[in-house]
C-alpha cells in the first residue's frame, strides 16, 4: 500500500460526494417539482455507493496498513490517516439496520413534524419525536467514547471535545449578560425608528447591492456562485465550486442582505482551506460551531459595526435608487440593530438571539438525561420563553413546532449557532490586536480580515479542534465574554444608553 | 436471474447517466468558471462506474442468461432485452486501448480546431482531423455489421438502417428541388421587407413570450426547465426533469424564440416516452434524425405556418410592448421567412438549410469512401458553397472549421439534420389526413398535434427503428417530396409568386 493509492480511494469517495452535493444543490435551487422521485433515486444510489467506499475493504486495507506503517505516510498523509480514521471507526461501528430504521424513523418523523405543523398540535409530533429519541439513545453506544453523559456524545458529534460542563457554565454566564443588556435597554434605552424598513427593495436591486458587497469582502464567483432557494444554505460542490443561495423579500431587506453575508461568510471559509487537503476528509470544517464561527463573523460582527456601514450604505442608498435617500446614516444604522423579544428563532434580532438557543439546549439536555419527557416539552419550552424571553407562544407553530433539527434526529446541533456566535466575537477580539478593523471597515479595506481568518482558521480545515484553532487564535478557550462586551458596547451606543 | 434483478441493473446504469447528464448540465448552464478541472475529474469518474456497468459481469450475465430464456421475459421486458443487448454487443466488442485513444485524438482534435478557429487556418486543424478519420476508421470493423461501405457504418452509428444508397438518391431529389425554388424566388419573388426585425427586444419580453409559448404547445414546466447557455440544448436528467436551453439576442428575436421553440420540440419528445421504458435503455431516441424531427417539427414546420402566427402575432406584439405594433401581419409574418444564401449552417433559413446538410453529407462519404483527402477538403469545400448556394468562403472559419463535429469524430451525424427535416414534413402530411391543423393552430389548440406525435413517435422509444415509426406513422418509408411540397408552397406563398 503506498500513500497514493490511499489517497485516490479518498478522492473516489469526495467525487461521489462532490456529486451528491450537486444533486442536493439542485434540488433546492430549481428542479422540475415532480422530479422530486427520481431525485431521490438518484441520490439514494450515489449515497450507498459512497457509503459502501467509505466503509469498504480498499479503505480499511489503507486504514489497518498505515495504523502499523504510520511512518511512511508524508506529514500532510498523516493528518489525513488521523482524520479519515476517526470517521472510518465511527461510521464502521454501527450496525447496518440501525442506519436503515434510523432513516426510516427520520423520514417518518418529518412527514410527522409538516403535518403537526398544518394542525399547530404537538401532539401529532410526539410519537415520532420519541421514536427519533429512542433510536438516537441506541446509536449513542456507538459512538461514545469517554464523554460523561448522553448528551455529551451528541454534542461531541457537532463540536468534538465540548461538554456541557462548559457549556452549562458559558452558557449560563452569556444568559445572564443578555438579560442584564436587555434590562438596560428597557430602562434607559431610546429605542431606534424602524419605520422605514419595509419600504420595497427589489430583489434586483439587493442582489446588485449584496453581490458587490459580498465580492469585495473575499466571495470569489470565478469559484461560486449565488442562487435563489427557499432554506438559504452553502454548500462546496469543490474547492473551486463552492455556492450559496439565500431567499428575498422586497420588504425586507434585511432578510436577503444579512442572508446572503452570512452565506458567504460559510463560502469565504470553503473557498480558503488549504488546497493540500483536497478530496479528502480534512477538507471541511472541524465542527459545526466553527463553521457558524465564520458566517456570523461576517454577517452579526461585522454587519453590525458602525464602520462597516459607513462605508456600505451610500452604496446601499445608490443601489435602493433614491428609495432611502431621505433617510440619513445615523437612523438607518440604528434601525437595523432595533431588539425586541420574539418567538421564531430564524427571525430573532441579534441580541435575543442567543437565549432562543439557550432554551433549546436546556430542553434537548434535559431530554437525553432524563429530566424531561417529550409529554412534558411544550409546556416546558412555553415556560422557557416566558421565563427568558418574557413572552409566552399561543400555539405549538410559533413554539415547540418551529424548528426542523428534531425530526431529522439532529439533537446536540443547536448549541453550534450560540457557540459560532462565542467564536466570532473571541476572533473579532484577537483580531483587533493586530489589525485596525475600525479602519479598514471604513476604508472598505476588507481583504487583510479575511486574510487573518484565512491564516488563523480557515485554511486548517479539520487537521485541528475546534478548541486547539480557537486556543492558537485568540490565546485562550472558549470565553462568552467577548461577546457580551461587543453586545453590550453595541446596543448601548444604538440605544443611546450614556455610560 | 430474474427478470426484476436485469431490470435493477440497468436501472443503477439509469441512474449513474442521469448524473452524468446533471453534471453536464450544469456545467453548461452557470459553473463557477474555476470548477472545470474538478468537474472533468467528477465527471470522468462517474462515466468510469456507467462503462464498467455497461460492459460489466453482471449485465452479461443477465444477456446470457435470457439469451437462452427468452421466454421468461415479459413483453416490455423483452423489448428491453433485445435494445440492451444491441448496445451491449456494441460497446463490449471495442478494446479498451482504442477508447482511450479515441478521447485523447477528440480531445486534441478539439484544442486544435478551436486554435485553427482563431487562425482562421485549415492547416491547424489538418493534422489532428486526418488522425480522427484514421482512428475512425480503426474503429468501424467494430461497428460494422452487413453494412455496404465504411461510410454507411457510421450513418448506421446515427441513423440505424440508413444507408448512402438511400441517401444519395433522396438527397439528390431534395438538392435539385430547393435550386429549383430558389431559381423561382429569385426570378419572379418580391423580397420581404426585413428592416424592422432588429428591432429591440429584450430578454425578459422573449422570455416570457415564449416560455408562455411552449407551455401551450405541450412542454411541461413541472416536469422540466428552461436555462441560458452558450451553445442550446435539451437533455433528460430523467423522465420527469428534462430541460431545454437557449441564447437571447435582443437584437434578433428570432435566435431566442426559433430556439426555444426548437429546444422544447426535443423536450417535449423526452417527456412524453412511455413510462413502461423509463430506467431502461429503450427510453430514448430510436435515431438522431428521429429526434430532429420533434424539435423541428415546432420549430420550422409548425412556425413556419401561416396559421400558427395568426394566433401568436398578437400575443408576441403585446409581449414586445408596443415595439412591433406598427407592423402589420403580413409584413411580420413574410419577415420571418425570407430566405438568401449564406454561408453559416447555424444562421441558415429554413430554404437553404438543408443545402448546408448535403454538402457536408457529400463531403464525409467522400472522405470515407476514398474519393477526397483531408489536404482536399477545403477547397471541395468552398467549390460545392459556390455550386449550390452561389457563394464562396472568405476563409475557412466560415467555412470548413465552422462546425465542431469532426473535432469530435462525429461523422456520419450531419444527415440527422435533414432526416429530422424531411421526417417532420412528411409526418405534417400525415398528420393533416387526421387533424385540421390550421384550424387548430388558429385556435391555438395545441394538444391534439402533441397527442398525434405522442401516439405516433414519442412513445416508442427505442422499441421501433426509424424505419418502422415512420413507415407505421405516415404510410411509407422516407420520402422528400413533402418537404419540397411544403417548402414549394411556403415560399410561393411569402414570396408572392403566382402560379
Amino acid at each position: 500500500m503506498k500513500e497514493k493509492e490511499f489517497l485516490a480511494e479518498l478522492a473516489e469517495i469526495t467525487l461521489l460526494n462532490q456529486t451528491l452535493a450537486l444533486l442536493d444543490w439542485d434540488s433546492q435551487t430549481g428542479m422540475p417539482e415532480e422530479a422530486a422521485t427520481e431525485r431521490g433515486e438518484a441520490s439514494g444510489y450515489l449515497s450507498g455507493l459512497a457509503f459502501e467506499k467509505q466503509t469498504g475493504p480498499k479503505l480499511k486495507e489503507a486504514l489497518d496498513y498505515f495504523s502499523a506503517h504510520n511512518d511512511e505516510l508524508s506529514e500532510v498523509g498523516k493528518t489525513i490517516f488521523t482524520v479519515t480514521k476517526k470517521d472510518y471507526d465511527q461510521l464502521h461501528a454501527i450496525p447496518k439496520e440501525l442506519m436503515v430504521e434510523r432513516s426510516r424513523l427520520y423520514s417518518e418523523a418529518h412527514t410527522a413534524w409538516v403535518k403537526a405543523r398544518q394542525s399547530k398540535n404537538f401532539a401529532d409530533f410526539k410519537p415520532a419525536l420519541e421514536e427519533n429519541i429512542r433510536i438516537t439513545k441506541e446509536l449513542i453506544p456507538y459512538y461514545k467514547k469517554d464523554e460523561a453523559t448522553d448528551y455529551d456524545v451528541l454534542l461531541n458529534l457537532f463540536e468534538p471535545g465540548m461538554t456541557s460542563a462548559v457549556l452549562d457554565e458559558v452558557f449560563s454566564e452569556l444568559r445572564d449578560g443578555l438579560v442584564k443588556i436587555r434590562q438596560l435597554i428597557a430602562q434607559k434605552g431610546i429605542t431606534p425608528d424602524t419605520s422605514f424598513k419595509n419600504r420595497t427593495m427589489t430583489t434586483a436591486q439587493q442582489k446588485d447591492f449584496v453581490k458587490n458587497l459580498v465580492a469585495q469582502l473575499g466571495f470569489d464567483f470565478n469559484r461560486g456562485r449565488l442562487d435563489d432557494t427557499v432554506h438559504p444554505f452553502a454548500t462546496r460542490l469543490a474547492h473551486n465550486d463552492v455556492r450559496i443561495t439565500t431567499r428575498w423579500n422586497e420588504q425586507d431587506f434585511t432578510m436577503g442582505i444579512f442572508g446572503v453575508i452570512h452565506e458567504a461568510g460559510h463560502g469565504i471559509y470553503e473557498q480558503n482551506m488549504a488546497g493540500k487537503y483536497n478530496m479528502t476528509p480534512v477538507y471541511d470544517a472541524p465542527s459545526m460551531g466553527i463553521h457558524e464561527s465564520q458566517s456570523l463573523f461576517y454577517e452579526i460582527i461585522l454587519g453590525s459595526k458602525r464602520s462597516f456601514w459607513q462605508k456600505q450604505y451610500p452604496i446601499f442608498q445608490a443601489a435602493a435608487e433614491g428609495t432611502f435617500d431621505d433617510i440619513d446614516f445615523e437612523a438607518f444604522y440604528r434601525s437595523l440593530k432595533a431588539t425586541a423579544a420574539s418567538l421564531i428563532r430564524i427571525e430573532a434580532d441579534s441580541l435575543t438571539y442567543p437565549l432562543h438557543i439557550i432554551i433549546r439546549y436546556e430542553l434537548e439536555k434535559a431530554l437525553f438525561n432524563g429530566d424531561l419527557t417529550v409529554a412534558e416539552l411544550p409546556k416546558a419550552w412555553n415556560d422557557k420563553y416566558e421565563e427568558y424571553l418574557g413572552i409566552r407562544p399561543d400555539n405549538d407553530l410559533v413554539g415547540v413546532l418551529q424548528d426542523v433539527h428534531w425530526s431529522g434526529g439532529m439533537f446536540g446541533y443547536f448549541p453550534s449557532y450560540a457557540l459560532g456566535y462565542m467564536y466570532a466575537a473571541q476572533l473579532l477580539h484577537a483580531m483587533e490586536k493586530e489589525l485596525a478593523i475600525d479602519n479598514l471597515l471604513i476604508k472598505g479595506d476588507y481583504a487583510p480580515i479575511k486574510n487573518w481568518l484565512t491564516e488563523h482558521i480557515h485554511q486548517f480545515g479539520r487537521s485541528k479542534t475546534p478548541n486547539e484553532l480557537i486556543k492558537a487564535a485568540t490565546g485562550e478557550t472558549l470565553n462568552p465574554q467577548y461577546l457580551l462586551n461587543y453586545l453590550s458596547e453595541l446596543y448601548q451606543n444604538v440605544y443611546q444608553i450614556k455610560a
